[in-house]
């Protein structure tokens, strides 16, 4: 954090160096934005790497929802703990730490009792592209510092690079939390759909929690990373004759992809009792024949990044089983190129921003 | 069965008295049907009462699959055992007994041995419109006696009259085996949504199992039934206001209606991690956006009617409760009226044929 400090109603902000988009659909430039100072219970994190997530384009380009501009994106961010406020409990300086998606939210609904932050009926802050309980924009990883409750701070263990780390906040638990919940595991054929920042992380999860693994892809182009990366299977679904193969061979398929799919056709590919879980999302509506449902008791289901307990699971799963994303490390001023890249599927598996260049 | 015996290949088969569909859409009339010989391991039953299910008049008016003709339908079959097959060991004449959907299948795939018979990926047998291993046709329960091995046999307690119990066979199991699944009963807040024949036995069992049940109902025309029948609560879902106030408010949502509904607006209804189980099946493929599945990690599922143990399960369950059918006992010669009546939604709440009149 810089020694710069603005006044913004009564409190003393500083202000930190940041890539944001002016406006929407806008490239990302350099610029400073404010944090607030180390309250009671916060940690201020000197970033050292920020992935650079899908939902980072859609919101920044304002697919989604109206965005909230400038707007710094990030939500896969990786630091040490440089300072921390007089309540905090659970971390010091030098700690190593991650930020997900989100930095706070109601913690009083039965969704944050029980530890499904992710699901806040109250309303959770989003790392950016959100409003903070006093209303100030939130600001996300594409930046140096940040200040962070500690209550929405994750420890990121020794074992785990800081680099590779960034990546598990958002991609990491995304697919972590339903390999969980629909039980991944020794016995059970999984199945991840699409090889991208998301599928390469459920490709490893899956694999490390014992399942066997499939991966169902366009095409077989990537097939040697996702056996190299744990799959035991790799098939192209662009060949219709996959479809007829793999009739009722899986227990969980997990779709990381947001273009609509055939849901009739992958359900056909569910055993009974088998689970079709949305990670990736569709902008549009999607159809089904709810007889594809009916006939073999399965579930359509979907799930959103995980809860704050379930997020540090995930990581210490990682740390003990060696995970960490394959990356592509870049500079700040490579942002929008890289953006571009995410866009055509070119990128393996994730662009991280070394925070140093920013 | 009559003394009437005719040849069929080299097997003896007797004719009974059936109402069978001679074409699709035609009307029923009395006729004529073979019943095979009682094998080692059948029963015969001479049937007492046959309940008209929707999808009897689905599958008599070819809306599905293309029918089987002349075709007997019924599949909610109560009646008493009046000869069993010398290695019969479960049933003796003179029990009071039932036929559900399935009278055979493959009893070897991984569901038949579990149980779930009903999602047999060897292809079960319909008790009508299928076709037996022999390849001959199936005939339903619209007819004074059927064959079926006593492993498809279920046993209908004593403190069940058989006229209510029919219906239990196809309506009751199929809302029995989701609120079981799904985990209906106590501290659980469960909607059925619509007030049929399957509909009022949802509310029945779901209030039994000790829920909070609510109706979804188009209108609250039956809203008296509802809470007569075990419900807590009953809305009005043409009123918009249901859906605001109802948000994030169950935890299962079994849905009996055979036309799409709006599963967005449905699936806000759900409490974080709640499930939408559709047992009524439009014909047209629904529409929704992944979106209400993902925030809130919710499911959209289907079932289909239930396996023997579980129906035998779904029998003891209501003999217990002292739960049956609403019904409307009706003369043979009324099913082409009652048909009509079913499909304009004008029966409270299953129509039941005393055999004794065919």
């Amino acid at each position: 954090m810089t020694s710069q400090i603005t006044s913004q109603t009564d409190i003393q902000h500083s202000t930190v160096p940041a890539y944001a988009a002016p406006s929407a659909k806008a490239p990302l430039e350099r610029t400073a934005i404010p944090r607030r100072p180390v309250g009671e219970h916060d940690v201020l994190i000197e970033i050292k790497y920020s992935g650079i997530c899908h939902s980072d384009i859609h919101q920044a380009r304002d697919g989604w929802t109206e965005g909230i501009f400038p707007m710094v994106p990030g939500h896969e961010i990786a630091g040490v703990v440089t300072e921390v406020g007089p309540g905090v409990t659970r971390f010091a300086v030098g700690d190593r730490v991650g930020v997900g998606c989100m930095v706070d939210s109601c913690r009083e609904c039965d969704n944050c009792r029980a530890g499904l932050h992710q699901y806040c009926t109250g309303g959770n802050v989003a790392t950016y592209n959100g409003l903070d309980k006093n209303g100030d924009p939130t600001y996300g990883g594409y930046s140096t510092h940040i200040v962070v409750d500690e209550q929405y701070t994750l420890r990121i263990p020794d074992q785990l690079p800081l680099d590779v780390a960034a990546p598990l906040l958002c991609a990491g638990i995304t697919l972590y939390s339903p390999l969980a919940h629909w039980k991944a595991g020794p016995g059970k054929r999984v199945a991840i759909v699409g090889l991208g920042g998301l599928g390469h992380m459920g490709v490893k999860i899956a694999h490390a929690m014992g399942a066997e693994v499939s991966v169902l892809s366009q095409s077989l182009r990537k097939k040697g990373d996702g056996l190299r990366l744990g799959a035991d299977h790799y098939y192209a679904t662009s060949d219709e004759t996959t479809f007829q193969k793999l009739a009722g061979h899986f227990d969980l398929i997990v779709s990381t992809v947001s273009a609509p799919l055939p849901f009739d056709a992958y359900l056909c590919l569910l055993k009974t009792g088998g689970a079709l879980v949305n990670v990736g999302a569709p902008e549009e509506p999607v159809s089904l024949n709810v007889f594809s449902l009916m006939l073999g008791r399965k579930t359509l289901a979907g799930s959103a990044i995980g809860g704050i307990p379930e997020t540090q699971e995930m990581l210490d799963f990682c740390a003990e089983h060696g995970l960490g994303a394959e990356i592509e490390l870049i500079r700040a001023d490579q942002i929008n190129e890289a953006y571009e890249r995410v866009l055509a599927s070119d990128v393996r598996y994730r662009f991280v921003i070394d925070a140093a260049t920013i």
